[in-house]
C-alpha cells in the first residue's frame, strides 16, 4: 500500500482546492493507494506532521472543495532550511507517503525541486501542481488559478466601467494584483467590448512609470469622456526601479508597500484637480466564488490528476504544465506536458513585449486574444441608453 | 394622452434599473400612457430637454436592465436652483408629461419635493423611487440598492475570511462604503456563520474611532489567530468628529479623503509590527451583478411599478416606501407604504445605537437578523479542513 501527500504553498487562489479535488478523484483509480494525506498548514505541515486523510470524507464533502475559497487543508510561506528536507524525507517514509503532491507557484517549485532530489534514493516520487494568480511559472502557457484572477478583473472591470460612465464625474484607478508581473493588470483589456469602453488606460509593472505621461493620458480621456477608467498594477515602479510608492515600513527581510491606486487617485485630484477615487479589490480578486472560471476550475482538477497520473507512473521532479494546441477553428483546447522542476524553479515569467503597446499603457490584441478563453464566459454587454441616445442625435 | 419621465439621481447601485424596467413594466398596464422617457444624464437632462422614448425598446433589451449595472439613463449630480424647477415645470407641459418617476436618494428626493412643489398647480405629478447603496433614506424599511451592496460585502468578507484563515499572517482591513451611515459596514456580519468567522471587527461611522482601542483589539485576536479581517466605514471620525485620514485636497465645495483602509493598514504595521494589507473594493460594491440581492431586484421592480401606480392614481410629492410586516413564520414579507416626500427630504438616517455593540467594534444579533433577509440568498458554508484536523485534535 502507498500514501499521497498533497501540500499547498503560498497564497491561495480561486482553485486550489479544485486541485486538490483531482488528487481525491484520481487516488480512487488506483487500488494500490491507500490514504490521501493533505499536510495541514503547507510545508510545516509535513515537519510537523500535522496530516489529514481527506479520502475518508464523503463524495458531497469533496465537492465543495470545487467552490471553497482559500486553502482547505492551509498554507505556508515557512522559509526551509537545508536539514528541513531530510528531515521531510524520513517523515514520509515514516507514513509510507509514496506520492509527494506539492501544489504552488514558484516558491514552492523551488521546494518541490528540493525534496524531489532529497526523496530520489527513497522511491518517493514529488510532483508539482502549478498554481498562482499572477501567472508567473515559467514555461507552461498559463497556471491554474490565473483564469480566475483574469476573470474577476475583466468582470469588474467592466461593471466599474458602466458605473463610471454612467455618472461620469471622476476618474477611477483600479488596483490589480502582481507585483512583478502584470498578467492580472493586462487581463484588465477583456472588459473592452469596444472601443471607448473601459479600462482606457492600463500600467504594467514590466514597464518603468511616468508619472508625467499618465497625467497627460488622464486628463487627455478626462477632457473627451468625462469619466476615466485606469487599471494599475500593484507593483509599478519608475525609471529607477524604485516602486512609485515608497515602502511604508521595512522589518528584517519583509517591506511593506502602499497602495498604488490610493497613491495615483491622490496624484490626480492634487496636480489635475479632477475628482479621483481608488478602488483596490485585493484579496477579493483571488477569493471570488462568482467570478470563478469554469475552465480554470476544470484545468486545475486536470492539473491535480495528471499530478498524481505522473507520480504513479514513475515520474518525479516535474510540474505538470500546459500546452495550448493550435486548433484549425480557433477553439481552445490544452494539452499536459510534464515539465522538468529545474526548468521552473524560482524563475519568474513576466508579460512579453509583444503583449505591451507601445506608450505602455495599454495591451495588444495578440495579448486578449490569448487571454480570452481562459475566463471560460463572455464579459456581458450592457445595456447603455445614453449611447443609443447619442447615437440617435438627441430627442426623439 | 400622457407621457412618464424616469429621471435618476446621484451615484448607481445594482438595481436602479430593475427599477426603471418596473416602471416600463407597469406603463403597459394603462391605455392612457403613451411613451415612457427617460431623462438622460439626470436632472440636467430635463432642462436640457434631452428625452429617450424608452418604451419602444423591445421586451428583451428591457429585461437587460435587471443585469445591466450603472444607470442606464445617466445620472448626475447638479446642484438645482431655485429657478430650475420653474423651467422643468415647462420642459414637463412641452412633452406631454404628466408623470415624472425621480429616483435617488436623500438629495434626489428633496429635489422630488421641489418639482413637486412647482408642479402642483399644472396637475403634474411627480413620485419618488428611493435608491441607495448607503440605506440613509428615513421612514422606509430600507431602500432598494442596500441589499445588493450588503450581499456584496457580505459574500466578499467571507471569502476573504476564509483567505486569511488559510494563511493565516496578515490582519486584513476591509473598506465598506458609507460615509456617514454604517449600514454596509454592519451587513458585513452576514459573513459570519459561526463564532470566529470574519470579519473579527466592525467599525461604524456613527460611532467615534479610537485608534488606541482599535490597535488593541487588533493585537488580541492577531495573536490569538494570526489571520484578522476588520470592515471598518470610509468615514470613520475621531471623537472631534474630524475624519481619522485627512482630506487630500479641497476644491470648493468638495473635499477628497484618502483611503480608512490604507490608513488603518500602515497604522497596524507601523504601530504593531504585524502585517497587514487593504481591500477596497469601492465601485465594485455597487456595480457586481454576480451578487445582485435577488430580494434587491425584485423589490426595486416592484418600487418602479409602485411609483407609477401612485401617479397614476393621482399621488404626488410622495415617496414609495416599504413596511416589513410581522410574520408570525418569522418569514420575510414587505408592504408599500407612500411615504410624504417632507418626511424624507433631505434627512439622513444613520444605524440606530441598538445596533452597535457595547464596545463599538461590532453590531448587534438584532441587526443581523434585520439585515439577513435582505441578502436574497445565504452566504454559503465552505470547507475546511484545517479545523477538522484541530476539532480531531490531530493526525490520525
Amino acid at each position: 500500500m502507498a500514501n499521497v501527500l498533497v501540500v499547498h504553498g503560498g497564497g491561495p487562489t480561486a482553485v486550489i482546492n479544485a486541485s486538490l479535488y483531482g488528487v481525491l478523484k484520481e487516488a480512487k483509480e488506483y487500488q494500490e493507494i491507500d490514504h490521501v494525506y493533505g499536510a495541514i498548514g503547507g510545508s510545516q505541515g509535513i515537519l510537523e506532521e500535522r496530516f489529514l486523510d481527506l479520502s475518508g470524507f464523503s463524495q458531497e464533502r469533496q465537492e465543495l472543495l470545487l467552490t471553497t475559497p482559500g486553502t482547505a487543508i492551509g498554507s505556508s510561506r515557512y522559509a526551509l532550511e537545508k536539514e528541513d528536507y531530510e528531515a521531510m524525507a524520513a517523515v514520509f517514509r515514516k507514513y509510507d507517503i509514496k506520492y509527494v503532491l506539492m501544489n504552488g507557484g514558484n516558491g514552492t517549485m523551488d521546494t518541490c525541486g528540493k525534496i524531489h532530489r532529497a526523496c530520489r534514493e527513497s522511491g518517493i516520487r514529488v510532483v508539482g501542481i502549478p498554481k498562482t494568480v499572477d501567472n508567473d511559472i515559467a514555461v507552461t502557457d498559463h497556471a491554474p488559478g490565473f483564469p480566475s484572477a483574469a476573470r474577476y478583473i475583466a468582470q469588474t472591470v467592466a461593471e466599474i466601467g458602466v458605473d463610471v460612465k454612467s455618472l461620469p464625474i471622476h476618474v477611477s484607478i483600479v488596483e490589480a494584483m502582481g507585483r512583478n508581473a502584470g498578467w492580472i493588470t493586462a487581463a484588465s483589456v477583456l472588459a473592452r467590448k469596444k472601443p471607448g469602453d473601459a479600462p482606457h488606460l492600463i500600467y504594467l509593472p514590466e514597464r518603468p512609470f511616468c508619472e508625467e505621461e499618465f497625467l497627460d493620458d488622464v486628463k487627455r480621456l478626462y477632457e473627451e469622456k468625462g469619466g476615466v477608467v485606469a487599471v494599475v498594477s500593484e507593483g509599478l515602479r519608475r525609471s529607477d526601479g524604485e516602486p512609485i510608492v515608497p515602502p511604508v515600513f521595512r522589518s528584517g527581510r519583509s517591506v511593506y508597500y502602499g497602495d498604488v491606486s490610493a497613491y495615483l487617485a491622490e496624484l490626480v485630484i492634487k496636480r489635475l484637480g479632477i475628482k479621483a477615487r481608488s478602488e483596490k479589490p485585493g484579496l477579493c480578486g483571488r477569493a471570488s466564488m462568482a467570478l470563478q472560471s469554469p475552465v480554470d476550475r476544470e484545468e486545475a482538477v486536470v492539473a491535480g490528476r495528471e499530478a498524481l497520473k505522473a507520480a504513479v507512473r514513475g515520474e518525479s521532479g516535474v510540474m505538470v504544465g500546459f500546452v495550448r494546441e493550435e486548433m484549425k477553428d480557433q477553439s481552445y483546447r490544452m494539452k499536459i506536458r510534464m515539465i522538468p522542476i529545474e526548468e521552473v524553479m524560482l524563475c519568474e515569467r513576466v508579460l512579453p513585449k509583444e503583449y505591451q503597446n507601445h506608450r505602455g499603457n495599454d495591451v495588444t490584441e495578440a495579448f486578449a486574444e490569448w487571454c480570452r478563453p481562459l475566463l471560460g464566459v463572455e464579459i456581458p454587454e450592457y445595456l447603455d441608453f445614453q449611447e443609443v441616445y447619442r447615437e440617435r442625435g438627441g430627442t426623439e
